[in-house]
């Protein structure tokens, strides 16, 4: 499947997410034309600041191959991963993240992020991994917009857990 | 109590983390005097690369304190917190990261990560979190000694979890 293809997985489950209260970010990880996991952010439902789209899908994705090392995995993600999650990225090996809008555009009040782009963050550490953004990136706003009616502002670190 | 005797708790549970086959990596969180979480490495036990002790010690922090804002915690990490373990206490909030060794001295062969220091990442996303380093660094590099002699090189990525 194209790119297009695979990120619209993570669209679809960062709106089950939304519908379930959560933030409106989600990831896929796919290995060759297999499609490992689908996850979205859950901090509200695990009580957890590190449970984003793509940390969680990692996290599953290693218990599924069941290993530390996702090398040849490409990384979807509705928002460019923030530098927590880029991180990740890389210490799983991560050959490819494709992202939808940029890390300004996903910018939720409340919330304190690094202000660093993935290809930043490539460049000064030296990274190997492949780094495509702003792919189907209307379609992407047009998530956070959904988001933005359907919470009216949302919720953000100060939140109840 | 002074830094270095919360920097040790981290020391002991790194310590505790080797003697069960885990990477030589602990770190503690601490509130006013109050220690909330000492926890180590355990992403061969978790089967998840995202398992390292300072992402540990908050999710850990999280629960504990019933929040996703940890401001006003400081982070004591045996080592020099990764760029993932540094992006996820800016979005913790955690006001202030104190560690022994830096990332070169804790690099462990086969692991793959970005090569950024804390301060470069602080500077460059514009970060208000506090960060100190080298605190106890010899005795920190003792603690990667002995891990090594423990060992005889350890695990790495591909390594059957």
């Amino acid at each position: 499947m194209p790119d297009e293809d695979y990120l619209r997985l993570s669209f679809a489950k960062a709106r089950e997410g939304v519908s379930r209260g959560q933030l409106p970010f989600g990831a896929a990880i796919v290995k060759g034309d297999e499609v490992i996991s689908v996850t979205h952010n859950t901090i509200y439902t695990d009580g957890s600041i590190i449970s984003h789209a793509e940390t969680n899908a990692i996290v599953d994705a290693c218990r599924k191959l069941r290993s530390l090392d996702l090398s040849s995995c490409t990384l979807y993600a509705t928002c460019e991963p923030c530098p927590m999650c880029f991180g990740a990225c890389v210490l799983a090996n991560i050959s490819r993240v494709v992202f939808s809008v940029r890390l300004a555009d996903g910018f939720i009040p409340g919330f304190n992020i690094l202000d660093i782009t993935n290809r930043e963050l490539k460049d000064l550490g030296n990274a190997g991994i492949e780094v495509t953004g702003d792919v189907l990136r209307e379609e992407g706003l047009g998530l956070f917009r959904e988001w933005r009616d359907h919470t009216q502002g949302g919720k953000a670190n100060g939140a109840e857990i």
